[in-house]
């Protein structure tokens, strides 16, 4: 089976690497002439161009660009395909990818295999990045079953962890465990570095520990990606947030209210409930 | 120079064990008669005894328990205490602590050596817990120097950093940095525990990774600690989080409006604030 994969980043130059030596066939598409050529001489393709009709002969695609680049690719890529061709993608965020590219072409299926790593490029391309992550694929009604199987199946060869769900219910649950993280996160640093006395800012710089670090993590990450996961998952976004903000406003309640054992009762919920979070 | 310990928990008993081995003659008092076996056993302490009577010779006391315990501790410890005995404590929360013993003894520095662990007890004692990491010494206006002296000394022998402020400044700058962030986490958990679906709970749960995993962290951690905080610091700790709810309101107006370049220029602020801050 030849497999395509347009967009040779992290996730696109790890999942070629990992196809590869599994022993597909791997064909890649780069913007960039020096990808194209890195990919091929690291063993990370077959073969690799700047031109989308090296796509011409291979049966699943794995669309693997930043999220707004998506649709435009696809409507690049829909001449040079053939019919039977399977098209997936990797986007963070699905219910609107999934409508627009449905549309473009029905063989399509999307996908987000939930991995990655603070760098990116080709050059950050690794091995087994995917193996016992998460690979949440997200049929519709609509969405032809071969194509959904052909995926699954590949996705599982690369170790993840195999979802099937619906886009809406993809981007609902990432929205609490992903993107509304980056919000609560990114709103802690602005209001530390809101107190006014200079001093209380330098000596609350020298004694922040693990708490603060590891609280203010991704709210100080990647902005280009914190924007992007706001304008694709907005609605659900912003119903998380405001969920968030209730709850925000009851804590400060009880501590204004000093109503301690409904504080201590609320935090010995959190400490059993955060336990079944995976990875907690 | 004989050095007191009363508390003989993980901060109490690692604080004994350092000291001990640096040459000081240290005495323990714990309110339980195994802890103080065992603090023998282990060399942690030279003596140990259930009676605050042991503290009739120490020259430096360090008031290791609780912070609910320090004020009536103390007020025991009194009629024990020889006239140039310098108390000092470990609570993490200052002003009320060194207002409250300040009048019972005088001759009182108020510390927080910031360093810790999950596990708590005289069995998680460890050595070498304070090297590195900040040692908050907080005189007044009516501190003797002598006692500010002596206990910098004794704290700067442990390897930590030293930082002297007043206790007002100490509550606000960790108010920010420590205490905001356990309520900023623990809203994180109770949101997401208020999703109406239970599938898109689960989902939730099996797709949460690294950053839902930090940024709830310390929000799922030790009630107790938590409410504690809350209760001491509860002024310091509505201020900030007064300020929090506002810098999350201009989030979620800058989404809801599709302000896209106010955002992306608030995250880029954010990674770069988040860089002077010790420990990111």
């Amino acid at each position: 089976m030849n497999i395509g994969i347009v967009g040779l980043g992290l996730i696109g130059g790890s999942m070629a690497w990992d196809l590869r030596s599994l022993g597909f066939h791997v064909l890649g598409v780069s913007t960039r002439e020096q990808t194209c050529e890195k990919a091929i001489a690291k063993g990370i393709v077959d073969d690799a161009s700047v031109n989308l009709s090296l796509m011409a002969t291979a049966d699943v695609i794995f669309i693997c660009t930043p999220i707004a680049a998506i649709a435009p690719t696809v409507e690049q890529l829909v001449p040079y395909l053939s019919s039977t061709a399977i098209l997936t993608d990797v986007g963070s965020v699905k219910a609107p990818v999934v409508k627009a590219i449905s549309e473009l072409w029905p063989n399509f299926v999307g996908g987000h295999p939930m991995a990655g790593s603070t760098q990116s490029g080709i050059g950050a391309a690794m091995r087994d990045l995917f193996v016992g992550r998460p690979y949440v694929i997200t049929p519709t009604e609509t969405t032809p079953t071969l194509a959904v199987d052909r995926v699954e199946e590949i996705a599982r060869s690369l170790g993840s962890h195999i979802y099937r769900c619906h886009p809406a219910d993809h981007d609902r649950a990432v929205a609490w465990i992903s993107h509304l993280p980056v919000m609560v996160s990114a709103s802690l640093i602005a209001a530390c570095m809101s107190e006014v006395d200079p001093d209380i800012v330098s000596l609350a710089q020298h004694l922040a520990s693990s708490g603060f670090r590891d609280t203010s993590r991704v709210g100080g990450g990647n902005p280009e990606l914190g924007v992007m996961m706001a304008k694709y998952n907005r609605q659900e976004l912003l119903r998380s947030l405001h969920s968030y903000r209730q709850h925000l406003d009851r804590f400060i309640n009880d501590i204004e209210q000093e109503s301690w054992e409904v504080l201590q009762q609320n935090l010995e919920q959190n400490q059993q409930n955060r336990k079944n979070f995976k990875s907690c």
